[in-house]
C-alpha cells in the first residue's frame, strides 16, 4: 500500500485543535468510567428516535397545507435543491420572535451545520493573503480550524471577563493595518461563549457595532447558546441592533434542536454591487461559495428543523423551555459544586478561582498548576474526571486553566465530577 | 444596509462556472416550457416521499438488530458522531460485492455528498501553493469549483474520444514539474464521464495506474454513473485494479438512490507515515479537515442511506435494475433521435456529429455554430429546448459543442427535445 508523508499533506491535517480534540477523544475511550466535564454536546434525553420521522411528517404537511403537489412535494425532499435551502422564510419567522431580528428570507442560507456557516462566510469576505479575521481568545477551535483549511490569518482579541473591549478590537484592528494587511471581520459569541462562558453587555455590543463601522469590519455573531440563560434579562444580538449592516448572524440548531440534524444557516442581508452597479444579496453571493462545498444542505435534514419549527410556531423560545430549565439546574449545579469543593477561606490558598457566567454551558476554572495533557490523562486515569485545557482554545496561553461543561450530563453527575476535579486540585496545588 | 464590493469578495464568488451554472437555471426558470435536456439530474420518479421514513426505520432495525440499545441508537441518530461516520461497514461491504472493491471500513469516510469528498481530498492533498491537481478535460464543474475555493492550481489534461490518453497525463505532469510544482492527484471520471460520456477502455485503465506511479500522482477516481452501462460488459473500477494504493475513489448516492440525502463517501485506504513512523490511514487523517467543514455529515441522512443497503443487501447494482432500464432507454432514445433528426446524408453538411457513450446521462454534440449562452437563451425562447454549452467545462473550449443530458426525462420529452434541437441547428447551419 502506498505511504504518504504527513509532512507532505496539508496543514490543516496536524491542526493542533483536532489533535487535541482527538486526544481527548481517545482518553474519553480509554476511560469510559470518568465523568466528563469536557463534553460540549448537549444532553441526549430531550428527543427520541421516533421525533425525527414525526418531525419530517410535520414538514411535508407544512408543504402540503401550502398546496404544494405530491411531485413538488417530492422534489423538494429528494432532489437537488436549492443551493441555500428551503428553510429560508420558516428561519426568517423565527428570527423575528425569538431574537427581534427583521430579515428577509433571502438573506437566509441554510447550511450543513454552524460549521459550514463559518468557512462560508471566512471564504467569501476573504478575498486574499493580506485579509486577515480576529476572534476573540480564548475562541471556538471551529472558526480557527476553518481559517487554518483556507489559509486565513487569524488575529486574535484578548477576550475581558465582561467579553471584548470594543476599544481593543480597534487597536487590534489598527495593527493589523499597520502591518499593511486589511482586518476583515471580527468573530465573536456574545452570548455565554465557548469556551469562557462570558457575556458581552449591552452597552458593548453597541459600542461594538460602532467600532465595526469605524474600523470597516463585518462582525461574525455566533450564538449557540442564547436560549440559555440563567435569568430571563433580554440579551440582544448584535443582529438586532445593527443598524448598519455590519453583522452577518451564524445560527445553530445543533443546542435548540439536536445536532444529528447538522442544520444551521447564516444570516447575510448586505447588499454586494457588481460590475455595472448590479446589486445582489450577500446570501446569493455566498451561494457560490456553499455549492462548491455541500452542493446544498441535505433536505432531508433541513425537514426535520422544519418540522421542529412548524411544531413550536417558529418559536424556539417557547419550544426549550425544558431544556432552559435543564440546563439552567445544570449550570447552577456546576456553579454550587464549585462552592461546595473550594470553600472560599481555603480557596485563595488553593489558587484556585472561577468565573459565574450567566448561562449557557461552560465555566472557567483558574488552576495553580500546568492544566496540559499530561494532567489530563492523569486526572482521568486516577480521579475520573475529565475537563478541556483551556491552552486547547489559545494561540498560546490559558496554560493554568481548565473549561468545564454542564451540558451533557445530568445534575447529580456535574456535582460528583466537582468533588473529583476537587481531589485532583488539592493533590496538585 | 452595508455595501460590499464584489471586487472585494473571494474569487470563488464570482466563479464562471457558478455563474454560468446560475444563468442556465434562470433561463429554465424563464422558460418553464422549454424541455431541457441540460439538466444532469436523475429522474424523479423512482421514490416518494414515504420511503424517506421507511428507510431510516430500516436502518434503525439493522442497528437495534445488532443489539444496540435505545440509548445507543438514540446517540447514533440524535447527536453528533463520529467524524468519518457510520456506514464504513456497509459501504465496504458494497464496494466489495458491487465493485469487487476490497478496503477496510476504517479508510471510508462518509461525506456530505461527493462534492464534500473531493474539497475533503484536495484540501488534504494539497499542501502548498505549489501543489497542482490534474483534471481531464472537460472537466465537471464541481471539482475545479472546489479547487478555486482552496486556492489550489489545476492543470488540464485533454480528454480524446477514448478517454485520457495515460502518455497525456505523463507528459503534464512534467509538464508542471518543469514549472517547478509538484502534480499532486489527477480527477478523473472513467465510467461515462460527465460532461463528455467518454469511458476509459480497460487497458488504458491499468496503463493509467502505472502513469500514476511512475509520476507519483494519486488518482481521484470519480463514479456516479458506473452503474448505467447500455451493456453488460464488466468495467472495472480503477480502484478494483489498484494494487499500488494509487487511488482515492469518491463516492456518490446521488443518482443510485437519490441526491437529496446528499450523502457521498471517499475510500482512502493510503498508509501515512508522520513523526517517529508512526502510521495511520489516510481516511483517518482525512478526518480533521471534514471536522472543520462539517463536523460530520447528518446521521439522519446517513441513515436513510444506511437503509438502502441494508434493504438491498449491500447490493445497489442489484438494487438499481429498474433504474438501469430506464437510463438505458433514454440514452439509447437520444442516440436514436440524433440519428433520425440528422439523417447520414445530411449531417456531414450541417457539420453535426456527436460521439456513442456506452452507458451514463450525457453525449456530447459538435455544431457547426458557436454554441455560447447568447443561443442558449434563444434556443429557449424560439425553439422550447435547452443544452449546456460545453465551454462551460473547458478552460477555453469547447466553444461548437453541447451536452445533451438524458437522465432527468422521460423517453418522448428527450425524442421531442432533439427535434427541437434539430430545428435551432438547420436555423443555424
Amino acid at each position: 500500500m502506498l505511504e504518504l508523508s504527513r509532512a507532505d499533506l496539508h496543514v490543516s491535517i496536524s491542526d493542533p485543535a483536532a489533535t487535541s480534540m482527538n486526544f481527548l477523544n481517545e482518553i474519553a475511550g480509554r476511560y469510559p468510567d470518568a465523568i466528563s466535564l469536557a463534553a460540549g454536546r448537549p444532553y441526549d434525553g430531550f428527543y427520541s428516535v421516533e421525533d425525527v420521522a414525526r418531525y419530517q411528517q410535520s414538514y411535508v404537511d407544512h408543504l402540503r397545507g401550502r398546496g404544494l403537489g405530491e411531485q413538488q412535494v417530492r422534489g423538494l425532499l429528494l432532489q437537488y435543491g436549492r443551493t441555500n435551502g428551503q428553510l429560508g422564510e420558516l428561519i426568517a419567522r423565527m428570527l423575528e420572535i425569538d431574537e427581534g431580528i427583521t430579515v428577509p428570507p433571502e438573506s437566509v442560507m441554510v447550511t450543513a451545520g454552524c460549521q459550514e456557516a463559518m468557512i462560508i462566510a471566512l471564504r467569501a469576505l476573504c478575498a486574499g493573503p493580506d485579509d486577515v479575521v480576529l476572534v476573540a481568545e480564548p475562541c471556538y477551535v471551529g472558526l480557527t480550524g476553518a481559517a487554518r483549511i483556507l489559509g486565513v490569518e487569524v488575529a486574535p482579541v484578548p477576550e475581558t471577563p465582561d467579553g471584548l473591549a470594543p476599544e481593543t478590537v480597534a487597536e487590534v484592528a489598527r495593527q493589523v493595518r499597520a502591518a499593511g494587511k486589511r482586518p476583515r471581520a471580527l468573530y465573536l459569541v456574545p452570548n455565554f461563549s465557548n469556551p469562557s462562558g462570558v457575556s458581552l453587555p449591552v452597552a458593548t455590543r453597541r459600542r461594538l457595532l460602532d467600532v465595526a463601522a469605524e474600523q470597516d469590519l463585518l462582525l461574525l455573531e455566533d450564538d449557540p447558546y442564547g436560549l440559555f440563560g440563567l435569568d430571563d434579562e433580554p440579551r440582544p444580538t448584535l443582529k438586532s441592533l445593527d443598524t448598519g449592516g455590519r453583522v452577518i448572524y451564524l445560527g445553530s440548531f445543533a443546542k435548540s434542536c439536536f445536532p444529528g440534524a447538522r442544520v444551521g444557516f447564516l444570516v447575510a442581508d448586505q447588499t454586494v454591487v457588481g460590475e455595472e452597479g448590479k446589486r445582489t444579496l450577500l446570501a446569493d453571493e455566498m451561494s457560490a461559495v456553499k455549492s462548491m462545498l455541500t452542493v446544498n444542505t441535505s433536505p432531508i435534514s433541513q425537514a426535520v428543523i422544519g418540522g421542529v419549527l412548524v411544531e413550536s410556531g417558529c418559536s424556539l423560545r417557547t419550544a426549550n423551555r425544558d431544556k432552559l430549565a435543564f440546563y439552567r439546574n445544570n449550570l447552577r449545579t456546576l456553579l454550587a459544586a464549585l462552592e461546595e469543593h473550594f470553600p472560599q477561606p481555603g480557596r485563595g490558598e488553593l489558587g484556585v478561582r472561577w468565573n459565574v457566567p450567566s448561562g449557557g454551558f461552560f465555566a472557567v476554572v483558574d488552576v495553580p498548576f500546568q492544566a496540559d495533557e499530561k494532567l489530563l490523562e492523569r486526572s482521568a486515569e486516577q480521579f475520573g474526571v475529565l475537563w478541556t485545557p483551556m491552552s486547547f482554545f489559545y494561540t498560546d496561553g490559558g496554560h493554568h486553566a481548565i473549561r468545564l461543561s454542564c451540558s451533557y450530563l445530568e445534575a447529580e453527575q456535574i456535582a460528583e465530577g466537582v468533588r473529583r476535579l476537587s481531589r485532583l486540585v488539592t493533590e496538585n496545588a
